[in-house]
Parts: structure tokens; sequence; C-alpha cells
């Protein structure tokens, strides 16, 4: 029997001290508290991995300081275009909906996907249909409104027509020159996962987002693409955050397991070395959680910060925003 | 300076030569035969790796034989949404589009995303807009049909109103105790695509497809996930046919590469583990080819038959149809 576990992340970016008031980083750190408290109970009450990352996500989705679901990012035109994924190591199946627009929970429609269809992956409207005849609730754009994702929408409009070059050396240097919004960490790296091991020692791994402010209408990232921003298999689960271009051209999150089954590399080490060396080398940034078997845990990021927190059963919860 | 080598497939399935009359096997030998050829061309002339794969894809994406672009297989609605992506070992350059309806060439709209775009895949209307505003050609639906594949729709939906479970071990059987009709094989696992080696020993990777026959609308498949059914980077370029979701669920493409990279295995028994140990472990069916920057080319499948060749500078080229 393995001490269960579970792992979130709420996205990763320049989330400094200096730019972070008090009262928000309590806002921040109450929300990983809680969704990470109710992860546990389902571990507690002898849940599976799969169940507890899709009650986690759910969770994060429905809190409006996230990029995912409810406080999701704009794209370019105004709307709102969510992905998320979810996968279950004991088994390989996985669910993934992607550019999806009126799905409370993308989440619960990719856990849809993995139980009761044939496929893994659905876009747009034929994933909100799938959803839909699974009983999902849809609901209108303006439930994912939040007035901060408005303003950050209208500023980035402002100063960049379109999202920024996430690869663009210049104005990751310009950013990292002026002091740091809080909420620009979210406007580029903003996305939300669980990963978890249960007791029986199985893994799961969940991964939800509205992908990056002021986004081309239909670019997709790396969350709804298995082994890239999702991916857990009989060594490791990992849910990653970040430029998720880079993280695709990587397949990072496969990578993590990869380096572990063939190259015999400890978990910390085969994700350090994937975004401590593999991201930067093609000028990508963010973080990922994981977790293996053996319910070690590790969160590296390479960003000034990362909203994340672990959970293991019959222990207090711990939280953490900065580096 | 390598040897330059281009391989491509026109997709695996059950392809007997007791189902196969000598007309077909000539028309379908003779397409293979002349995409080779101007594969081949492209690198003879000094082309890249990259320039070489999109070329070829590009050619069978217009051949009604194979199912991309012209041929393409219909979804349950009756309707064409193609999927395809291409990657440049050299720099981890990657373009993709996902569930297009209206674009002729997907190939060149991935391409496109991949020189063009900060992102990296893009869906539906979205990877329209983008690919119209590189100057792309639209089509009406009308341009990708084919009276076969219109036949073989129609007795897809008789015989099982929905697209047939990949997994479906029964099916399998089932189709396995029948005479093959040539064109079962299109109807599961049809995708087309091309890996090269150019002089400069850099590696690519291309991959197209209408998907599988009947599908639900917005099921999006293994070829526009990087990583799962196109990957190349400076270990191997891989493309891959076949169940689609259990390429997905392995990240087939990216584990050919990751098992001569971190477990020291040449191309052909990496590609050999994947596709004759890993994917039937959860039934997946296919089939990939693979190239690494020495030259060295492999295309295992696990089906009775793969449409394939290679062809390598300066030497005649070589085309295959059954196993």
């Amino acid at each position: 029997m393995s001490q269960a576990v579970i792992a979130i992340h709420g996205g990763a970016g320049t989330i400094t001290r200096a730019a972070m008031d008090a009262q928000r980083e309590r806002e921040y750190t109450a929300a990983l508290e809680q969704v990470l408290l109710a992860g546990q109970r389902v571990l507690a009450d002898g849940g599976s991995a799969l169940d507890a990352v899709t009650e986690a996500v759910r969770l994060l989705e429905e809190c409006p300081l996230f990029n995912a679901g409810r406080g999701a990012v704009l794209t370019h035109a105004g709307t709102y275009e969510l992905d998320a994924s979810v996968m279950d190591g004991a088994t390989l199946n996985a669910g993934a909906v992607a550019c999806v627009k009126r799905l409370r929970n993308p989440v619960l429609a990719a856990r849809a996907v993995l139980e009761h269809s044939e496929h893994v992956l659905f876009a747009a409207e034929g994933a909100e249909a799938f959803a839909q005849a699974q009983g999902l609730e849809l609901v209108a754009p303006e439930y994912f409104f939040t007035q901060a994702r408005h303003d950050q929408w209208l500023r980035a409009r402002e100063t960049a027509g379109m999202a920024l070059l996430d690869h663009d050396a210049a104005t990751l240097a310009a950013q990292a020159a002026k002091p740091a919004d809080p909420l620009d960490a979210d406007k580029k790296f903003g996305t939300v996962g669980a990963v978890a091991c249960d007791a029986r020692g199985n893994v799961a791994a969940a991964t939800s987002t509205g992908g990056v402010t002021n986004k081309q209408v239909g670019r997709v990232g790396d969350t709804p693409v298995l082994g890239a921003g999702c991916y857990a298999d009989d060594v490791a689960a990992v849910s990653c955050t970040g430029t998720g271009e880079m993280f695709i051209r990587t397949s990072a999150a496969f990578d993590v397991s990869a380096q572990m089954r063939y190259a015999g590399l400890s978990l910390e080490e085969s994700a350090r070395r994937v975004v401590m060396e593999k991201l930067p080398a093609i000028q990508g940034r963010g973080g990922l959680i994981a977790v293996d078997r053996a319910g070690n845990v590790t969160l590296p990021f390479n960003t000034e910060g990362m909203y994340r927190g672990v959970a293991r059963v019959g222990e207090p919860v711990n939280v953490w925003i900065y580096g």
C-alpha cells in the first residue's frame, strides 16, 4: 500500500512577492488549500487517483482565481475557448476536449470521453455535442466572465494586438524588467492541474485551461495533448503549465515518464531535466507537477513562481506560491 | 553527409493479396512510386527533409486513393474533418491543424503554422481562418468527395451506426474471419505520412488524414497530436497510421525517439517494440515509418498490410503493400 497523495498547480509565471498584495495571497492560498483538502478526502475515503484528480481540477475550474473554467482568459475575439484532459495511469485510458466554449467543466467532459467513448480527443462543437449527450452542464459564455480577466484582455489587446510571442526573448526581458503584475503570470502560463497516487499505487493526472490571453481563435496549447500537458502510465503521472507550444514540441509530460523508464532516472531528476534543461533549450517557460507510483512528488518550475500544493493522506496540506 | 532518403506510407490495415485485384494493386503501386519520386527529387536537388515530407504528403492528399485530402473518409454526419501535422527535427519546430473542413491541403496549413505562427496547433474554424490569411486554398466539401468513400460510409452506417470500436476484440476477430475488402483497411486505419533524412542529416516527419469512416463529429485522432502520430527531433522522425487513440495513449511517435535516446536502442528495435509490443498491449493496430539521422529506415506494422515505400537519392524507389 502506498501513502496516497495529491498535488495540484494553478499556473506558473512571473509571480513575485513584491507584486502580490497580502489579500490576494490569502485568497490564492485559501483556494489551493480547499482544493487539496477535497482531493485528500477522496483519497482518504479509498477513492482512486483518477477520481481525486478529476475532483481537484473540477474545483479549480469552479474557482475564478485560476485560468480554467470560470475565470478563464479571453481569446483575441473576446470569446472563451477551453481545453482539458485526464489520464489514468493504471489503464492508459485517457480523455480530452479542445476548443470548447460552452462546457461548465471541461475536465468532466474529458472524464466522460475517457469513460464513455472509444475515442480520446474531441474538438469544438463535436466535443460539446458529446458532453451534452453525456448529460454534462452547458453554460452561456457569460458564466466564464470575470472582471479581472476582461481587464487583462483589454490591456493585452492594447499592448500586443495579438497574443504575445511566447518565445520572444525581448518580450520576456521587458517583462522581467518591469514590476510584475501578479496576473501577468496567468496571462501567459495559466493552467490548472492535479496528479495523484492512490493507496493501490495507481497514478493519474488531469489538466485544464483557458489558454493564453488574447490568443488567436482556434489555438490549442499542450493541455489537451496527451503526452505534452498531461500524461499518466505505470511509472508516473504529470500535469504541466507554461508556454504550451514548447511542451508540445518536447512531449514534456511523457518525457518525464520515459526518462524514468528507459534511463533509470528518479522522478525528481527526470522532471528537473525537462523543466530546467529541455524546455529552456527552446525558450520554454513554466513548470509541472509529477507523482510516481511510490508516492514521490516533485513540483519544478523555471519561472518566478507557481501556484502549487501537496496533500498526503493523514498529513497537513502544504501550499506554496513563490520560488 | 548522409545519403538522403524518404519513406512514405498510405495507411495500414487488413490489406491482403486475396482481396486486392490486379488493377487496384497497380494503381496503388503507381501512386506510391510517383510520390516517392517527387520526394526523392526534392532531396536530390538539395532540399530539406522538411520540404521533402511536406511535398510528399501534399501529393498523397491530392491522390484520391488515400484517406487524406481528396479521397478522405466521411464522418457520421456525412461531412469531412481533416487533420495534419509536420515537424522539423533540426529545430523541433512543428505545426498542426485539427478538424478542418475546407482546406484543400491540410499539410500545407500545418506547414504554415510551423513557419508563420508562434503557435503549434490550431483547431476547426480558427485553423481555417489562419490558413486563409496565409493565402492557402479553401475548397467546398465536394472537392473531397469520392464515390468509393461515400459507398464505404453508407456500408459503415448500415453495419455499425457509429464508428467501430477500435479496441473491440470481437469486431477485429469478425473482420479477420471474413474475406477482407481492400478498403476495409482505409476505413479504420487510413492515414498518409512521410519521413525523410536530408543530406545534412536533418530529419522531418509529416502526417495527414481524414480520420476513420463514420467517426463521430469532432473526433480527433493521433495525426495532429505531435508525439503521437508525428514526431521529429535530433534522433529520429516518425509518422504513424493505425487506431489513433492507442497511438495517443502511448505517445507512440515520441516513444520511438525516446527509446533510442535513453535506452540506446537502434531505430529498428525501438520502432519494433512500439508497434509489436506496446501498441498490441492495448489492442492498438497499425504501423509507422521512421528514419534516423544516419539514414536508417524502418517500416513496421502489426496489420496484414501497409501501403509503403522508400526512395534513397540515386537509387530506384521501392514500394510494398502486403506483409
